[in-house]
């Protein structure tokens, strides 16, 4: 399997940031993303102080970064990244059911925008799952919940209708949704997800069950997303190289902590790409035997 | 006197980008510098990695950054900066015979790209000085010395030479001089700076003395400039908030370290005037007595 010099996760100012000075330091990359890129960004009614760029509309800047990635070669890879795992010299990302490889990981995938359910966290990989194109399987022929964020996991859930013998779907947002017909639209707040025998969303008017729940968010937790990574709430801890505890894991951007600012993200994905490049050109020399 | 809340020293990406987001903040802010804006931009060949402006010359980019601070309404004023003094509640800057007041400061003035002279930091304030308009009266009808790391530096030498009875000019760089006749343009390499009664300037082929040494870069050490300062090799010491060991003093860009990058620095800029207004917001409501 080809193994790329570094993965980058979110396609927001940050990992467009870090994609476009990694590409300039001669890695190989895969940029994991949407490609309409951060909601975000693109949602922004005007930007003013994106210095070069005054009075930017959102999504003017979306199209400039989107421009910008094409004219560098650098294609997005639409897909959502369940986990990454440290497998000693290289790390494992699971895309759905496929596995890809790289030497270097950058978490750019933003702040999660809501507060964790109740019980959210308790059953996670008990019950709970964030990803439907991994853990479908375990409940072919059974009945799953999707609580989405936003209209984009309506796919997820309209994938999960053709492999679960029912689909209830919570949307925490007020467009209109577009599913199978199959899929059964519940527009009631979940406020909590419990475990007694099946699982059991409880919202204020009813109480559902189910066999298993997807909480679907643009971003998941990061430390969900890398076992072993430490955070500090809800930002991963970094140091002004944007190196995180794990060697060979940078973030940056939100995740990294405030201000919540584009040009904040972007510089400091210019600075995560270019320590991934040198961790990269230091244990290659190391491992090369040709250190001087 | 006027008190501006922040006073911004530098016009490069850190300097231009921590203006616009004070603007932003409704913070009143002096920002001094070169309306050509930094020469390292302005030089640039091409930049590839300023997510959002593909493949752009620094001429245009500092052109750019010209135009937002121009749309933004915010002017630029061209002052060398000799010192920041801390006076307790306020800043007070010292800008040739002017002094001018801030409540806060962003550092911004990149590095300074050569090594320091030897004997320079050893003789600074006893015969070598960094500001021309500040000191040129202590050599009024003595003869000085210029050295000058750019063509910028020449006004400083023809300044000089209205005060002084004789100066010799050293220029670090190939450019011709454009330099009033009376000035004695030496193209020798100086190679250190003694003292022996007058001052004394070594070069490979002879030893010029003079009464006073001027030593002119576009940036000056940051610790010579704002005395206190924690510095770590040329660079000032910040935390992830910019933040300077001097309550109310932030630094940003190349001045707060590596990689030296474009993006990186206006990221910081804006982290830096972020924190900034944070600190002034927390000092107003303490002394306010409104603090909740």
């Amino acid at each position: 399997m080809e193994r790329v010099d570094i993965a980058i996760i979110g396609t927001g100012p940050a990992g467009v940031s870090a994609a476009l000075t990694a590409a300039n330091r001669n890695k190989s990359i895969l940029l994991l993303g949407s490609r309409a890129m951060s909601e975000k960004v693109a949602k922004a009614h005007e930007i003013r102080n994106y210095p070069g760029l005054p009075s930017i509309r959102g999504e003017d800047l979306a199209a400039a970064f989107r421009k910008h990635l094409e004219q560098a070669g650098i294609g997005i890879t639409e897909q959502r990244v369940g986990a990454v795992y440290a497998m000693g010299d290289y790390f494992a990302l699971q895309l759905g059911a496929e596995m890809r490889e790289a030497k270097a990981v950058i978490l750019a995938t933003g702040t999660v925008q809501a507060n964790l359910l109740p019980g959210e966290k308790e059953w996670l990989g008990r019950g709970v799952s964030y990803c439907a194109t991994c853990d479908a399987p375990l409940y072919r022929g059974k009945r799953a919940a999707v609580i989405g964020y936003s209209p984009r996991e309506e796919a997820e859930a309209a994938f999960l209708s053709e492999v679960c013998s029912e689909v209830l779907y919570f949307p925490v947002y007020r467009e209109e949704t577009k599913l199978p017909e199959s899929v059964r639209v519940i527009r009631e707040k979940v406020n909590g997800i419990e475990k007694e025998g099946s699982m059991i969303l409880r919202t204020a008017e009813n109480l559902y069950s189910a066999d298993g729940v997807f909480v679907l968010r643009e971003a998941a937790p990061p430390d969900q997303l890398v076992p072993g990574l430490e955070t500090e709430g809800p930002h991963v801890k970094v140091n002004r190289k944007m190196e995180t505890n794990l060697p060979g894991v940078f973030a940056c951007g939100d995740l990294a902590g405030t201000p919540y600012q584009y040009i904040k993200a972007a510089g400091e994905g210019n600075v995560a790409a270019i320590s991934a490049s040198m961790w990269l050109d230091k244990n290659r020399k190391e491992k090369g035997g040709d250190a001087e």
